[in-house]
């Protein structure tokens, strides 16, 4: 099975409040607030995308791939281990 | 008047562009699609929400600021337009 | 005076350090080192690249651009403070 | 063998390349060039950096992971695929 279909209900959680996040910049912008605060409510939304799409991607490496070829010498992460780490410094 | 209320219409299109987007993954979750195409509509939403921001701070430059100091000897862009330039291709 | 003579020592010693940086890949490829801490220096020169981009952008702003058209009923930090915030948590 | 080391000579011209553009960063702060060309240069070892990660982090997928659960009724790329797929989109 899938992880969007395993964790559908968690994934979800995250779109629907991504959904909302989405719509307060609507709200902002129909009841014309200030630029600073609809600027700051789209970079909110901008972080919580790209917290979801670590997430999934997470998921899928931890899912549908499994380590070939350990490591040579190491106490720390595996192979899997070290690519969510770099996704996620970089993705933060 | 705040950019964000002079283009009020414009930005609301695209905000509600991006919510239908958001909706897409929702509807891909609870029909529960492939994680492949799940992915492909979480990264297109990031990208338009990317878009989003970069079209609202070059608004918010050219409304709010103005060049004090020009750059020495140029015929290219002057200083808000170099900035614009550097946000644009860092955020793309 | 451009910014980047004003601070020319201050982003000179960035420079060099970033240098450094890059240098350390060089010799972790060279000595075989494992992948991983090849991922990690990379991944560190990226971002103390983006750093020193955060920081020329900021002097740039403060030193080229001025505020034209303030933000309207505003106690928080101006409109060249709101940019230079939303680049800020963007690139860091 | 990991693939730092098996892609060893390629890495190393990358990674000198980008030395190159980073001195070049420096030499323009010496020489006093303007504003705008120092940014430039800076975006541009930014996206070389950005560059040479991915390409490690496709070869570490490449090297190190392989497909333990396929993606279900696909002709596409398989799950490691689709998984560097998002990375250098993300990342470009």
């Amino acid at each position: 099975m899938s992880h969007t279909v395993r964790e559908k209900q968690k994934l979800l959680n995250r779109v629907r409040r991504i959904r909302g996040q989405v719509e307060a910049v609507e709200r902002a912008l129909e009841a014309e607030a200030g630029c600073a605060e609809v600027m700051h409510l789209i970079a909110a939304c901008r972080g919580a995308i790209n917290g979801l799409l670590v997430e999934v991607l997470e998921d899928h490496i931890e899912t549908h791939l499994t380590v070939r070829e350990p490591l040579p010498d190491r106490d720390g992460p595996d192979a899997a281990g070290e690519l969510i780490d770099i996704i996620r410094s970089y993705m933060k």
